[in-house]
Order: structure tokens, then C-alpha cells, then sequence
């Protein structure tokens, strides 16, 4: 798909025009009109052929001998089918549906039509059922906007009408501007992922910024931000949190990974900034607009003219992962040498209540030369002798200068009412209070440093089977029987042919053979085998901690009498090796609707839910160990308090293998093995489930 | 000490008046006319003796021949000294010292010597080093603040200067009225106690707000709290978290029971309201001070003109703990029958993107009269239709009718102006963000239901011991010989006194003996006890899992030998009941600072640090197993999926016990009981320290 002709039309006719001009069709003409369009602008109305605001009107699309770049509809849903014909017939490359009356209402058959004709013909298509889109840098805007956005470098993109509303309304308050500004609607054709696969060269675009309510090709989406964001920024709102943990919650294993966690985890490894809110996404937008373009990073300096404003801003730099740390030695001397005496020199940095704009300067001017710092706050009360403006102006001047990220948030209500006003007269990040500074700041800073982290290579799986064609086969028919998860014998035999570790175990019905299979272990579990016997523990037909012969042979003869008793058929006595002194962990994969595989991993056992102990990653895995070590139960894998540590390789082998059958089965949906035993020198698979 | 004549005051001096308007005296001189006072105003100027901005001036305090209700010091700090000697022949009953020069910069006995000749004249002192104080409803301004704070329901309490001019500025802007504005400043004299205590009954305060840098005596505080709380709201600000966190972090169980967390705890038990930034204090404030007065609660409705924006707040609702349950059925009948067929009747309600203000207030009207929600947020995002200032005045009646708390948060820039502009006209709570108005909101209804489901009785502990006395005794003993901590002896025979459950334990030199007690335990541990043995496992001196006669035997024989090769003197075999099928948890208690003992409980054993699973409690402690049920380990002693439950009563008993020790021995500073073994049945004690 060519967006070019999409973002740079030589012509544009809006479908939908009238005398009436409250109506949509006429707001959007004007709006082209008023952006500076340099094109032929066209007005189509059947009833006319004339002039509207001073723009050829004419009787339909197919009157025009040349095919239009660009055609806006603006018209009642159930006529928006005959005029997509006629632009088929015109050739007309791009269109903009802003009718509503599709999909949001019901009117599935309707869209799916219009979205079939306009991919049949090439026809490029946004909307339908949005607020069109806005091009600032090639002078055009095709959308019922209420005033024109400044030019920028933000490619904004919203699934959400509203949300496009409210924030050009923010965005022309704080005088941030937009490369590109566009209402997705329905999404029957043009997609966030079309959008950022064509704009991603475009120079005029710096950071890209989606509000989006469905995502439904998230591989791509994902490959393209990875791609993308080690250069541009991408913001990404995507609400739903609550109702997708709710939703996720409805299946057992779901709720240990709830889906938002697998979202946060893939738009994380991407490189994505993923933010929660409205206000963290105008916060980081108004840093990202800043010129010249800055760097972040978590070495933070602040500046005030209030300790305990100072010390507030601490505890929240803590909260928003920043470092605070004491400024270089060089640095201090350099304070030192301009600051009063009782000046606070540690991080914040207290320049005391009397400071006027020469001592913010001075300040400043420092610190911003300081190469351990990475982003500066200022923050300032209005107190006796504060002056306000000035010190916005300094503020300003250090920025310029400056690729450190400089933000300012000035507390208070009228008496600092002129420095906020410059800053956004002036496009500067203010903020009216620390708490927002610090969480957009720590939420850049997070963003930094995984692009500095980022690990690019991934782990080079070689696990083969030499049976994967027959296991294949296997399992096909088992789903051809219309199973829904795997028999155990066939989860078993995969388990074997990938050479995982399971428990030593095998079916005796002589006790002579038992007992020669029960001196090879340590210590046995004795249970009875039998068709008929499938609820074991109901039976008392467990005996656990067999470690003397004296127990093998009384545990023996009590299962055997057991079975007597039980009139059991063809039944065996299983001996199994018991695993001892192992820490329980689960390993699980489960299926995204988003981003397909997923693995998890965490405390297991029966403790799973209550512990809430579980790190997820998409599939295929960057890195095992960091998968382990973003949980409790890895750090206590590693040997806590002098305790041995257990086995790490043979657990990520196991890892490794686990990615590997779901490669190689791609039909195995989900699997839930818990608990793997970790013991000293093994990672052993003891209840191992897939499920188709 | 009362305050009485301090907060209606019927003369008032300045000291430190002069021609100079702009100098500080003068500034409160003419803050003190501006206000209205109705009482008599006095200049004190040495060099003067006539009049200042209309006022009459003497040389000298002494000169008045009446005393005076309150005098307000405004010169440099060494002068001071003189004019509190001049204040005590006058006979004055109040001052206020607003200069600076004492503590804050290391002249701590010249503030001392200033503190004591006040107190021991009963002369009420505040400050140094502050802004001064005003009482809007007595209409006197005492302070050198830049214009007049409204009256209003707030008592706004500040150790922070520049939180007190930023609190004034902001609050000038929003509407928002004090009842009193204090600066404490160095807190010489009177303290955020005395001004609770004094006002707790005043009718003109229907909220306290702190913001507090110190807090020394913090069980008084808490006290008063408690008792205020339940029928005025109090708002603590009190930073220093990561501060106190990295101090705390110092020592070890320290670690585990972080400053912060028991102020926290302190504050949530006792009632307060405690916020975390300015934000959250001026967000909590703003809707405190709304009129008619709100009741806050959890359940809360969202009237939305914007879909995407509902669900983010639907994110963020439950982040905040706000339950957006759907309305009643009524509710969705009444709703269903004005609003239009596409509107959303679950919560958020849904009410369109072509919503004007009628029906923005037909909804209200329906959800105002529904008794199951507590709290409404009203989003506004603006639309072609949207018809901003009548959506606010609709909001401003449905406010004034109704208890519910009725917040809005009207998202954009110019084109939601005039609607903010309305709400801060109308002193009503309006939040740029849903994000700020649901935190704020779910501040309120935490402590709404805190209040609603508090524990107003202490449980009776009446663990008694005959040898108390004995006991006290041995531990002074201890203390005089400038012990750490208690001997094991001693803390053993403290807990058989007060009769806490420890493994049996005996030691033995004859196996007849030995054997007869291993008859009486299920597992026994069998170890060397020998005043030379010290580090019992470097010797391999310990033998686990002694579950037969046979591995008993071989163990005792192998000590035996062991005690022999060593050439131990006066070496016995110790016999242990092992504890098995047991849970670890952790008990501890530590002495804070500020709030003196307190209970630490969770998740025990070596992995105590990396679980990080504890919670704590001040004593007295009101629920033990409230305390127990705030963390996992505790939802496992209940028992996990088929597990049978673990001993909760003796463990609780075990708790109760530890309290009443701390409290017969208050030398006993901490306990570090790591683990408690819970089993079936019993809350085993077996390793205990006891520190001084």
C-alpha cells in the first residue's frame, strides 16, 4: 500500500458540500480552503454546478475527466456506496469516509463491501465513521476540525473521534504542533500500521503517537515499532487495562497472564513508550516536541527554591524510577562558588527561598554542563523576591543550548501565571506540579534506557527432535478426533523425544523388578495404575517419602491388597521417582489474540495465585535468564542466605525446549507444566499439560 | 495551653514597623489593616513614635500600659531576645515570630533560650522562622502572605514557608477559603498538636490539612487524629518516604519495615487522609472544601460524552480502587428511556459524542437520585455539539442539591475554557484529567470506608505470668551489664513464662534417658550442646529428620564419637522435635521514632527479604488478624487449594503474647522472631531474639 498520494494530493474534491455552512461537508471545504491547499479543490453536489465558498462545485465525481488524489465523503452512510463506485470509475486514488453509519452501528455487510471495492481498486481508504485527517507541512486540512493545528513533528494517530478532538484543543492551548494528525474510525482500510510503515522515512515526523482501541495485527505492529522506535519515539494509549484483565481472568491459567501484562511486555521489548493515561500522553508529547530534540536518561538534577518542595520531589523521583544523585565533586565546587551558604549542594539542589532569576542561571548554567546528569527540573514557588518571568526566560535560554531535557514546573496560581504562560507561548514542557514533571520524565527515562539495553540478538534455538514428523502426525489426529487437549501418554512421548527431564517412572506388576527399579532412586512415590483407577488419593492409593526398602515392601503389599479388593483389571503399581529438595516453578504458554505465543514463568505449585509471582514474554523469547530474574522465585533460584544455588541452565534448556515443541506444533495452543522441579543439578517436568 | 486569645486576638503589635513600605514589618502591618481587623493595632519602632500606614506607634512593648493579645516579630533574630523580655513585663499573651536566624541556621540555644522564657510565661509562641498566620473568619492577617486568603472550612497547617505561599496562590485562583493559615516554621512553641487540639471544636473548621517535616510526637498526634477524624476530614502531607525508606534500610529488620510503611499504616489506622504530593493534597482539598458538604464512598458512576475516554477512566477507576459497578436496574430503565438507542447504560454511562448540555443533565439527574452510587465523575470532551458553559452550570444545580460528590473533568484546551472558568468561579471540583479526578476520588472513598469499617475497641490482652517481677529483674540485670540483647537462656525462660509454644527440646548424656524422651516426639534433630561446640554445623554436628529408632541410634552414636574426638568437656546431645508440615512466618517488633512499638508480621524464614511479604501495625494492635490477612503468607495459612488451614488461633495467641511482652518489659526494644513455625495446630517458636 502507497500512502504518497494520500499525504501529498495534487487534488482534492469533498463529496457533500452545500450552501449551508454549519453542514460537515462545508466545514471541511472551508477547513481545506483555510489550510493553504495548493491543489484544485472540487465540491461535489448533485443538485448544483456552480460555486460554493468560491470552489468549483460540481454534479458528481465522474464529471471529472481527471481522477482525484483525494475524495472526502461527507454524506448519510447509505448513500456513501454509489459515490465509492463512482470513484472507481474516476480512478480515484485515496478517500476519506467521515460518514458514520457502518460498523459502530451495525451496518457490518455495508463496510465490508465498501472496504472490498476500495482494495479491489487500489483505492486507499480512511475511515469510515472519523474526523478526517490533517496534513500541517503540505498545507491541508481534510477534516471538520475547529481550527488549524500548527505544524510540528507529532504524527498523531486516533482510533477515537473524541480523543482527536480533545487533544487538538490541548494541543493549540500548549502551541504543540503535528506532522500529521488522523482519525483512524472503523479502520476498514488504512491502519496505524500502514500509517507507520509509510511515514516511518518522513522527515518532517519525529515521534509518533497512536490512541488505539483494537489492535489486531500485533506481530507487525510490534516489528515495525522495533524497527521505528530506535529513532522516533512512539507513544502508545491503549485503554481497555481493566476490562481485558477481567476478561482474561474468566480462564484459569489467562489469569495468571493477564492480557495487559503481555501488552505492556511487548510494547516494552519493542521499545514502545506505552502510556496509561491522557495526561501521561500529552506530558510525554509536550517533552518529545521540545527543540531542539533532547535526550533522556534516569541521572535527574533538580533545582528549587523549596526544601520541602525538594524533599517531596525525592521521595517522587524514587516512585518514577529517576536517580538522584549528588552532582560530580567538579560540579558541587562549581555550586559552591555561587550559591549562598546555606544553599543545599546535594540532589535537589536548594537554592533557597530568596533566589531570584540570576541564581536559577547560575544554577542552571552548571548543571547543564554536568555530562553525569541526564534531565533537569526546575521548580520554583513564588515567593517575596521570586521572579517569575525571568527565570522562565533563563529557563528558556538553557534550553536552547542545551540536549538535556530541561522541564520546569513553577507551584502556585497567579503569582506564576506569567512564567507558565511563557513556556507555552514558547512550546517549553511546564508542569503545575513536580508530580507530573517527575512521572513524564521517569516514564522517558524508562524509554531510554531499555533503547540503550536493547538486547538485538535473539538465543539460537537448535533443539530437534528426530521424530517430529510422526509426533506431528500424533498429534493431528488427536485434533481430528476433536480433542481438546493432548492424552497424556502423547504429552509424555513429546516430553521424551525433546529429552526433558521427568521423573524416572515405570508400571511393575512383580515386586522383584520393582525393587531393583526402586534401588536406582533415592526416594519413590508407589501409586496403582489401573484403567479403572482414576481418582488416586480417593482410593489411599499413594504412598509418598519411600526411601528404605522396608517402606517399598509395606507400601507394596498395601497397594497390591488394594487392588484386590478394588477388583481392578489389568492394573499395575507405578514406582516414580521422587523429586526432593526442589523449589516448584511454572512454566506455561498461552496464546494472545494480539501477539500469539507467550510464555510465563514463575513461583508454581499450589502457591501460584496467591503469590501473583509470574514475568511473561512474547514468544520468540530475547532472553530466558531475564525472563527468570524478573521474579522472586529467580532470585531465590540463584541461592539466598548461603543457600546452594539451583539449577539455571537445565531450567532455561527446558525454556528453550519448551519454545521450541510449540515452533515445531504450532497447533499446541497452550501448555501448563507445574510444577518444574528445580533442584540442585536438574529442572524436572512433573505435571506437564498441552492443550490444543 | 489555650489558644483562645490567640485566635481571636483584640489588639495586635507589629515590632519592627517602619516608613519603608516595602520592608517585611510594614507588609504585616498593612496585611493586618487590609484583613479588618477590628481590634487595636500598634507599630512598635524604636526610632518612631507616631504613625505607620495610620497606625499608632511607640518605641517599645513596654510603653503600652495594657498587654497585648498578640505581638508579631518581624526583626532581624539576635534583636529578638530583648523584645520576648520586653513581651514578658508587658505581660503579652501571644507572639509570633516571623524572623529568621535561629535552628535553621545552627543557633539552636538562642531559639532554646527564647522557647523557654515563653514557656515558663505562658506566653504562646509561633514560629520562628515562618510566614505568620492568618484567620480569616476573626479577619486578621498575620503575615507578610501576598493578599487576602478567602474565608472558608479549611484549617491549613504548614511547616514549609514556600508550601505556604504556593497553598496561598493556588488557593486564590480555585476559590478555595481557609478557616485558619498557619506557618509553623521552626515549631518552637506551638505544634501541629496544640492547633488540632484547639480548633477540634472550632465550627468554622470542617477540615485540617498538614503539611509536616517533622513529626516528634506522634502517638499524641495520632490520638487526637482518631478522635477528630471521624467527624472532620484530616490531610497529611508529609514527605521524606525515600529518606526515611534509605535510613530504614540501614538496619536489617529495619528493611523489612520501611519508616514510611509504619506512618502509613499509623495515619490509615488512626483516619487521616494521607496524600503524597501537591497534587494530591490540593486535588483532596479542593473537593473538601466543596459546599454543601460530600459524602465519598467507593461506588462510583461516569457520565461520558466520549467512549474511549470511559474506558480509560474505567483503567483507571480501578487502579484507584473505585468500583464503577452498572447502576440498578431502575437506574438503567429511567437512563434507557432520555437517552439515545447508541448510548452506553453500564458504567461509564455513555451519553454520545452529539451530547448537549439537556442531556448531560438528565442523566445526572437519574444517577443524583440513585442511592447505590456514591461518587460522579462527569467527562467532557469537546464535540461539534458539546455546549460547555450550560453542561457546567447544570453540574453547579445538580452539586448544589445532592450530598453526592460531583466531579468534572471537561478535557482540552480554549475549547473547554469558559466551563473551568465556571467551576472555579463556583469553587466546584473540576480536574484537567480524569486520571487526577479519579485519584483524588478514590483518596476520599479509602478513607470513607476506613471510617465506615473502623474498629473502635483494642483487644483485651490479659496474658498474664506469676514471674513477672522475676523476670523484670533478670532483664534490668541485663540491661545494667550494657547487654545488646537478652541471653537465649533468659528469652527461653521469658517465653515458658508466659507460656509460648517452643519445640521440646532436652539434653542428654545417658541414651536410656534420650531415648525414652525421643518416644515422645514425632521428628527429633539431634545436635552436641557443649560450651565449646559453637558453630554446631562446621563440626557436622547435626542430624535432621530423626523419624526411627534405628536412625536415632546411629546418630547418637556418631555425636558420641564426634564429642570424643573433639575432646568437648561438659558436652551433652540436645534432643529436638522437629517441626514438620510447617509454614515459616517472621514476627517482629521494632520501636519507631515517632510512634513508639511496633508489629511486624509475614512471609518467614530465608527468603523473608526476597518475599518482601509483610505487613505492619502499631501497638496496641486492633486486629491481629486483620494483620495477618494483609499479606499472602497469611491467605496461605487459611489453606490453599484443598490444603487443610494452619493454626491461626495459635498463632494469634502467639502475637497477643509478644505484645503483652514488649509491654511488661518496655526495655525490650525489638523482637526478631524468625521463624514462627506454623502448623496444623500449633504456632512453634524456634528462633527468638530479644533486643534492648
Amino acid at each position: 500500500m502507497s500512502l504518497d498520494s494520500f499525504f501529498h494530493p495534487n487534488s482534492v474534491a469533498v463529496v457533500g458540500v452545500s450552501e449551508n455552512t454549519k453542514k460537515l461537508g462545508s466545514i471541511i471545504l472551508q477547513n481545506i480552503i483555510d489550510s493553504g491547499f495548493q491543489g484544485e479543490i472540487t465540491g461535489i453536489n448533485p443538485k448544483s454546478d456552480g460555486e460554493i465558498l468560491g470552489q468549483k462545485v460540481i454534479q458528481n465525481i465522474t464529471k471529472s475527466n481527471t481522477p482525484f488524489d483525494l475524495v472526502v465523503i461527507v454524506i448519510p452512510g447509505k448513500y456513501v456506496e454509489s459515490v465509492i463506485e463512482d470513484c472507481i470509475t474516476n480512478k480515484t486514488k485515496n478517500i476519506i469516509i467521515i460518514s458514520a453509519g457502518f460498523k459502530e452501528v451495525g451496518n457490518t455487510a455495508l463496510e465490508n463491501t465498501i472496504q472490498k471495492k476500495c482494495a479491489q481498486h487500489q483505492i486507499n481508504l480512511l475511515g469510515p465513521n472519523c474526523l478526517g485527517a490533517i496534513f500541517p507541512h503540505a498545507n491541508l486540512n481534510a477534516s471538520f476540525s475547529d481550527g488549524q493545528p500548527k505544524p510540528g513533528n507529532i504524527c498523531f494517530v486516533s482510533q477515537s473521534g473524541a480523543f482527536c478532538t480533545a487533544m487538538l484543543d490541548w494541543a493549540s492551548e500548549k502551541e504543540i504542533g503535528f506532522s500529521h494528525f488522523i482519525s483512524l474510525g472503523n479502520k476498514a482500510g488504512i491502519s496505524e500500521i500502514d500509517i507507520l510503515q509509510s511515514l516511518a522515512d518522513d522527515p518532517t515526523v519525529e515521534v509518533f503517537a497512536f490512541y488505539l482501541e483494537s489492535n489486531t495485527q500485533g506481530k507487525n505492529f510490534l516489528s515495525l515499532i522495533e524497527k521505528i522506535s530506535t529513532t522516533k519515539p512512539i507513544v502508545i494509549l491503549e485503554p481497555g487495562r481493566s476490562v481485558k484483565a477481567a476478561a482474561a481472568s474468566s480462564s484459569h491459567t489467562g489469569s495468571l497472564a493477564p492480557n495487559f501484562k503481555v501488552l505492556e511486555t511487548a510494547y516494552a521489548e519493542a521499545g514502545a513508550i506505552q502510556v496509561f493515561s491522557m495526561r501521561e500522553m500529552f506530558g510525554v508529547l509536550q517533552l518529545l516536541s521540545t527543540q531542539p530534540r533532547k535526550s533522556y536518561g534516569p541521572q535527574t538534577a533538580i533545582i528549587t527554591n523549596a526544601g520541602g518542595v525538594g524533599v517531596l520531589s525525592t521521595d517522587l523521583s524514587e516512585l518514577n524510577h529517576l536517580n538522584l544523585e549528588a552532582p560530580s565533586p567538579q560540579t558541587i565546587t562549581k555550586l559552591k562558588s555561587v550559591l549562598p551558604a546555606e544553599a543545599g549542594l546535594t540532589n535537589p539542589i536548594d537554592i533557597i527561598g530568596d533566589a531570584r532569576a540570576d541564581r536559577y542561571a547560575n544554577a542552571i548554567e552548571i548543571l547543564k554542563d554536568d555530562p553525569t546528569i541526564d534531565q533537569i527540573l526546575v521548580l520554583l514557588t513564588p515567593q517575596r523576591t521570586t521572579e517569575v518571568l525571568e527565570t522562565a526566560k533563563i529557563i528558556h535560554a538553557a534550553s536552547q543550548s542545551s540536549d538535556k531535557n530541561i522541564v520546569s514546573s513553577f507551584i502556585g496560581g497567579s503569582g506564576v501565571q506569567k512564567g507558565i504562560q511563557y513556556f507555552e507561548k514558547e512550546n517549553l514542557p511546564h508542569f503545575n506540579f513536580p508530580s507530573d514533571a517527575l512521572k513524564v520524565m521517569g516514564i522517558l527515562a524508562q524509554y531510554e534506557s531499555r533503547k540503550r539495553n536493547k538486547s538485538t540478538t535473539l538465543p539460537d534455538l537448535q533443539i530437534l527432535t528426530p521424530d517430529k514428523e510422526a509426533l506431528l502426525e500424533k498429534i493431528e489426529d488427536a485434533q481430528s478426533q476433536g480433542l481438546k487437549s493432548l492424552p497424556q501418554e502423547l504429552v509424555d512421548q513429546i516430553l521424551d523425544c525433546y529429552q526433558m527431564d521427568k521423573p524416572k517412572s515405570q508400571n511393575f506388576t512383580k515386586i522383584e523388578e520393582a525393587l531393583t527399579f526402586f534401588q536406582s532412586i533415592d526416594t519413590g512415590v508407589l501409586k496403582i495404575s489401573s484403567p479403572d483407577a482414576l481418582h488416586k488419593t480417593d482410593l489411599k492409593g499413594v504412598f509418598l517419602n519411600i526411601d528404605t526398602e522396608e517402606k517399598f515392601m509395606a507400601a507394596w503389599n498395601n497397594l497390591q491388597e488394594s487392588i484386590k479388593i478394588s477388583g481392578f483389571k489389568n492394573a499395575s503399581i507405578q514406582v516414580q521417582e521422587q523429586i526432593l529438595n526442589a523449589k516448584e516453578t511454572i512454566l506455561g504458554i498461552n496464546t494472545d489474540p494480539t501477539f500469539g505465543k507467550v510464555m510465563l514463568f514463575g513461583s508454581g505449585g499450589i502457591y501460584t495465585e496467591v503469590m501473583k509471582d509470574t514475568a511473561v514474554g512474547i514468544l520468540p523469547i530475547r532472553s530466558f535468564s531475564k525472563l527468570i530474574n524478573q521474579t522472586k522465585i529467580g532470585e531465590i533460584l540463584h541461592g539466598v542466605r548461603g543457600e546452594k544455588p539451583r539449577a539455571i541452565e537445565p531450567l532455561i534448556k527446558t525454556m528453550e525446549t519448551v519454545e521450541q515443541i510449540v515452533t515445531d506444533f504450532p497447533m499446541i495452543q497452550s501448555i501448563d507444566a507445574n510444577p518444574i522441579l528445580v533442584t540442585e543439578d536438574r529442572a524436572v517436568c512433573v505435571d506437564f499439560k498441552m492443550i490444543l
